[in-house]
């Protein structure tokens, strides 16, 4: 039994529909109404404004009927939770899993997840990332045209699907990270327009209305957001958030948005003894978005970084096209490697401009590292992996690069794998029009790149959906579970070993040889050696390093003095000491 | 003899037209044009992008024949300066005064206002801050529409005129600050579209497009804003330079424009040993903008902080009309002089969100404070000063709290005597359809307030210009006369006392009752007094101090024990010693 209240400074009138009754709602301060009548939990119900067509509540906990009908409240106090001793671990020792609820099982839902969960503990993973799960348009999608940003998807399984979830992971140990999007809301279902001055138009966004941060009106915007925020976390015992495309809200405030929400999470740790985080998906290569709030950030505790995933995809697959045009070198690797961004200030040809500026004392696990995401899967054409590109040699050195990387590794479901699965961009509009324009846009996309129509599959189709769903079967068979078995390894070690968790940029160092095209990153007692020739080779250890024994690699290496030999393709992981030479002193 | 070149990115083809020559350029790197052949300084040229018309130089060095004319370059070699020693004085103990070149003097030229330089010495003036001076449309305006960034305005006297204003400040000991436009360019005689990607539709700006500093090619956009400013500094021996509404520069860059501006004054006041200050209108009430770069911040000298003055405007008039509503009480008046943002953080009414957030660390002198400038007088409807908005009276008491405050003050000509001109919004654009658009767009905004439009000066009108030229045999006559000395005192104590220059904000406290309308201001060793109030009051003054002599004075007061009694709106300025029941231990 809750009290309706909602956000609605423009109204003459706002009054609640439940059942065949409508009931008026009562002006408050600041642009707030209230209904005195409590309302039962699972009562539907909607809001009309200024006697128009009832609307779902912008705060719906529950969306039972989609992003068009009305909604419900969720009595928090019903779910019985048996996570009472859970403690997230810290970012810096994460393996982070990142996953679509809609395609990681067959069933397509948060049970079906659950099914998965002891093979991810046995892979070694800490931190389950879920794609956004907040109430979207239709039966399938990625999630970041959600518009019920405060129910969780009904077809997913709804509240206490994703809060029997997150139960059985803190129970198996593991930790949830849940994606959301405030930059924009979804062009299906958002009624926020009837209700308040959500967007502006001062500035534009890629995918919808720019979001109002910081004209009139915004201080209740953005409490909308950062109470989103914290009912996932508290409501939901969700341990973390990833915050989507943070380049694109554009805030002139004094205090930026993402601030007011580190600092909101940071209040609601302290009140809670729990360790919560936010990580940022930046395109910005601005540190300023993981540096603390006390020394001018905006105290986000870690981001994504593109700039090593394409570093390293680049590399591997010698693909040019896009973004991939500023990279391709191992000195780009390597950079990325011992400073984050390869982009740190420098002229990028793709960008037509001088993007990024140099991280200074931050640890590497402020950022996160990842050789595929959701987005560098499915927004390729045919939705088709790193593992449809390159040969499986080179991918195995591609994850040992990722779990050797001074970053927080992170993982797109079934890349452990190869998964022969595409990850295609599908969507489920219900919208004939919408799904049509989408349809339209997306093949327009690719045709401009020379694409042939007719090898794009179609978002709206049924079948691009199914067939990105995992086929947890493959991984029984070759190449796939030898692939799998390196990743097995290589978490283990990582895991295991407190140089690889040691996020200090300072500790890491990395030498190479272009034109050779071999790779040797150093990091305290470990070595990683990488020969991405197609011929064997014999690659330097860095002066003062001897190598004593190979703790994990993909082919037979012969440790020689100063020096290791490699087949062609190939990664291993050393145990070194300091050579004589340096002991003499 | 210079070459000339131009950056043209999408340009198929460039030339120069010389006399009735047309000169194909040559495509160099990036973007830029060259001509190889050298052109005289005085020679009149202009480029031809894609056969289409001539058009001026988006950098022009002079435009001798207005915004759309051809281009002149300028040998800066060939005038004589005669500055050799100048150096100028720290911002902390400056005296600004913000002046009009089209109506400070008779003439409205560069050489009109060297006839006054001695008045401003006198006076006690250690900075000129000069309203736009660039290019813009027509014969008359306030210059915030300029289009020509590189040429000063001809009718002011063109580059020539300007060094001379300049050297002879230099001179005489004054510094010249230059107010620049880098937010938008004005709606006539614009042409950069033609060139490049000068502008983009990410953004909006409240009048013009938005220019592009984060987008495609705005590497070169920035350039041409940074060298413009650098070519103020080193060309024209500006010793500073105002850079208008920074609020409005939406940049969404790792390295704010700003902080590249702040970084390249550095290395030229670095390289040339010059004391070079970059200052800052901002309405974000962010400290960000004045905080050092290695602290995060943008790097501004200082900044404009309208708080203060309208705290003191709303305080002296009563006024409660649009920003005025968020302001009014003696205590926001205390606020402001003791933290400089009223709104830090705090929900402003008249904006609808929360505003700003607390200066911490930095000094009062990295904000100027003043009770007018031509924002506030020029954007009333008929351009009123504060000096026909209140009595003389409450006008010393303003003077005196600006030049007692912790910022640097700034007067805005005229107000030193309460001239009887007004400063009017006026312009004088060539086309016909803009000018009656702006005359239309001036009648509206205030016919929607209440106005009668034919109360409203017509902006596009010779004579709301020759009506706005300062009268300066008024400032004889009283009450002209005594408020000028009342001015010349204030300053005079403010440049002779070193309490009155420590920014220090934390050696600031004030006092105050909202009740009975006063005021104490205590800055070590000085106190004001002002009485606010129609009736005469005993004001307390803040314990362990006592007044010993009053230094300055509006009116006869009188010291008591612990007090001072002051008739009905008077400031007094005291010199203070601890008293003696602080003395005893």
């Amino acid at each position: 039994m809750n009290h309706l209240e909602v956000w609605a400074p423009y109204a003459d009138t706002v009054a609640a529909r439940i059942k065949d009754r409508t009931h008026p709602l009562k002006a408050s301060t600041g642009g707030w109404w209230h209904l005195s009548e409590p309302v039962a939990a699972n009562e539907d119900y909607a809001f009309i404004i200024n006697d128009g067509k009832p609307l779902p509540d912008p705060r719906s906990a529950q969306l039972p009927y989609g992003v068009h009908g009305p909604s419900r409240q969720v009595d928090h106090s019903a779910f019985t939770w048996h996570d009472g001793g859970w403690r997230a671990p810290p970012l810096s020792s994460a393996i982070i899993y990142e996953l679509h609820v809609g395609t990681f099982s067959k069933e397509g839902t948060f049970d079906g997840v659950i099914r998965h969960l002891d093979y991810l503990c046995d892979l070694g993973i800490t931190h389950v990332e879920l794609m956004p799960v907040n109430t979207f348009s239709g039966n399938r999608g990625w999630g970041y045209d959600g518009v019920g940003l405060y129910a969780p998807q009904e077809t997913y399984g709804g509240p206490d699907g994703l809060k029997r979830l997150v139960d059985t992971c803190h129970g198996k140990g593991l930790s949830v990270i849940l994606d959301v999007v405030y930059n924009h809301l979804g062009p299906e279902g958002n009624y926020l327009n009837h209700f308040g001055p959500y967007f502006t138009d001062h500035y534009s966004s890629p995918w919808g209305e720019a979001v109002n941060l910081d004209g009139s009106g915004s201080f209740e915007v953005r409490r909308f957001f950062v109470e989103n925020a914290l009912m996932w976390l508290r409501d939901y015992h969700i341990d973390g958030l990833r915050i989507d495309a943070v380049h694109t809200l554009v805030d002139m405030s004094a205090i930026h948005f993402l601030e007011e929400l580190a600092e909101a999470v940071k209040r609601l740790e302290a009140e809670t003894g729990r360790h919560l985080v936010v990580i940022a998906e930046s395109d910005l290569n601005n540190p300023r978005v993981v540096t603390p709030v006390a020394a001018g950030g905006y105290g986000m505790d870690a981001q994504w970084s593109d700039d090593f995933h394409h570093a390293l995809h680049a590399l591997l697959t010698g693909e040019k096209a896009g973004y991939y045009s500023d990279f391709g070198k191992i000195e780009d690797l390597a950079r990325a490697l011992t400073r984050v961004f390869v982009y740190d200030g420098r002229y990028s040809s793709y960008r037509h401009r001088n993007h990024g500026r140099p991280v200074e004392g931050l640890p590497g696990t402020c950022f996160l590292g990842y050789i595929q995401t959701h987005d560098q899967v499915g927004n390729r054409a045919k939705g088709d992996r790193i593992s449809q590109l390159v040969q499986p040699e080179k991918l195995k050195i591609g994850a040992a690069i990722v779990l050797f990387s001074p970053f927080v590794p992170m993982l797109f479901q079934g890349e452990e794998w190869g998964a022969a699965t595409p990850f295609c961009y599908f969507s489920g509009h219900e919208d004939k029009d919408l799904g049509e324009a989408v349809r339209k846009g997306r093949l327009g996309e690719f045709a401009g790149f020379g694409w042939d129509p007719a090898e794009i599959p179609d978002p709206q189709a049924l079948e691009t959906y199914t067939q990105s769903i995992l086929d947890w079967d493959e991984r029984e068979n070759e190449p796939h579970r030898s692939l799998l078995d390196w990743y097995r390894r290589l978490i283990a070690l990582r895991k295991k070993s407190i140089d690889l968790k040691d996020g200090r940029m300072n500790r890491i160092t990395v030498t190479h040889d272009e034109n050779n095209q071999w790779l040797v990153i150093s990091r305290g007692t470990l070595l990683l050696a990488c020969n991405l020739n197609d011929k064997k080779q014999m690659i330097p250890i860095p002066a003062k390093k001897q190598a004593t024994s190979v703790l994990l690699s993909t082919n037979n290496v012969e440790i020689v003095k100063d020096a290791v030999i490699l087949p062609p393709f190939t990664a291993a992981i050393m145990l070194m000491r300091q050579s004589e030479e340096s002991n003499d002193h």
